[in-house]
């Protein structure tokens, strides 16, 4: 995994995704070689190089032209470019012409989670798997109850990592963000 | 408990201790109105304003006197001065003319965390209590190991808070630094 | 505040509430001894005990007969069953007949969550209290969801206490369940 | 990742170590094919699993025989036992004889963390790498301070992780106990 530190940034795109997170999120995900990956809502792109690395190829989308700048320049440092397509558009619109989904990553989802969720359903190949990661209290409940609405088993985990940091006395923690990965398989 | 909005803040001070942290706090010491408190590394003076409403009396030490200038500062604001003393000196040479102790709360302890609690030992009352709040790993080690070689029963929490902000788009969940609260009693 | 081993348990019925949790509601209260408080869903009766002793008057309410008996065998053990008044009904009947409250303390609430908000919020005083304690994310949302849409300011907290435990090698940490406390006010 | 409830489990042997600990400490050991890994205090063989899958070889070490036993089975359950090499023996003894380590996982090290650690550092290959995982407050501590005397570069993380369940009214959040997961590099 990638530390957070090697990610390029952008002020206003949010991420990159915290290395913890991006190794839950490919656990969870049981990305393989043979896995056509839509990443949506691919902010900095975190989790966009990480799957990128694991997976057969990977679309990425956001509807933010910085977040998409950001993420082909880190998809470029770690030499991914290949790999990834990168739509600017939003979810809806991009999935569209997407025909072939084993995972669907949804980082962000504007106001349209449970519509992108239908539409990655209707598209989704045998034995395919949807990873929400959320950290709006209201997301991680429509994310829920949309999926098992179209009869996916769930699996929900919300994830507090502190980190500790050297300093002359000790170790300090620092809390991060809990953040919840939702994870749903047919 | 006081909003932490309501805290009149130096850049150069930590704190004020969050409230769920002085909530915690003040309900681990039992403080009553028959209680003679010492407030170690008083900060802000967020614990001291709790401590104080509460107590018989306080004694807040801190040795920065930008701290003592804040906590002197918020506690004119709740208009708690009257109940407190203040010392700008180490907790270790403040300590040697404090003669009643019934809570003694240890927030900043320099490196003196082993001989501040030894001092605190000889001249607490009976059924006295000292509570340490800890953020360096080190601290919270070494402060259960010298509260039971001196014989103290303690008990170790350790306190994660996150606090949700409303957003336009629903609730965005933010961590706080995780804090230990070691509480000692004999 | 009691220790959760003081209180007398039922197998059958829920709680005490930890301690912590019970400190950070009576907190986040402000309960004081001008207050008519009703406790719903009182199970064993820990937020019952705590709120009781600080309170004018408390009304618990719990359909189970057995959460009812369990609360009343601790209120005696605190020799506080003279403050409270125990209904053994859903919160939705038990409401009718009251007409005072300052803080409603909601910990379980059925399916009728949204009712039971709306109910109180007709009943209750001037700067009144709800507080809502959840573990099921599907209740985080709606209490929130609802309260605001009553026009409270609602506040929103997520606490993870994990707990030491002394063993020979040292302390062992053990986590316990998360829960959401929310506190509205008008 | 195999799930939690894939592995064989006997009372007297603690673990499996859950599913999101045994993913964190596979990303942050980034082990590979050409990897040889010590398993130090392998319990039920949840992370020995892992590794085993992933590394050249793997040596796994309990002075526990149930320990050494239920390894065994889940290795023979997921075809990894000729990957593996166990050694029932305490931690010590059983590393005079291994040559070749490029990570080592310390799992249990009953009072002997310094001296094992001192002993792996004697051993370690270049780019090695060591992650003690520890749920005592003290070994978080021992383990930290002792890898910084040897000059290694040290990361700590502390991960709290809850987990929904569905029930018939929604999703109920249970904690799990939060643990340490030190990584070291030289």
């Amino acid at each position: 995994m990638e530390k957070d530190s090697e990610f390029i940034k952008n002020e206003n795109v949010p991420g990159p995704t915290k290395e913890e997170i991006r190794c839950l999120v490919v656990c969870k995900s049981k990305v393989s070689k043979n896995d056509d990956v839509v990443d949506i809502g691919c902010g900095t792109g975190g989790i966009t190089v990480e799957m990128a690395k694991r997976a057969k190829n990977l679309i990425a989308i956001d509807k933010s032209p910085k977040a998409i700048e950001t993420t082909l320049k880190n998809l470029k440092k770690f030499k991914l470019e290949d790999k990834v397509k990168l739509i600017e558009n939003d979810a809806l619109n991009a999935l569209k012409n997407i025909n072939s989904i084993d995972i669907a990553i949804i980082g962000g989802s504007g106001n349209d989670l449970e519509e992108i969720i239908e539409t990655i359903d209707k598209k989704i190949n045998k034995n395919g798997r949807i990873i929400v990661t959320a950290i709006l209290l209201e997301t991680k409940v429509q994310a829920i109850s949309k999926l098992k609405k179209l009869g996916y088993t769930t699996e929900f985990i919300e994830v507090n990592i502190a980190k500790g940091q050297n300093i002359q006395r000790g170790t300090i923690i620092f809390g991060q963000n809990p953040i919840a990965i939702i994870t749903a398989v047919k």
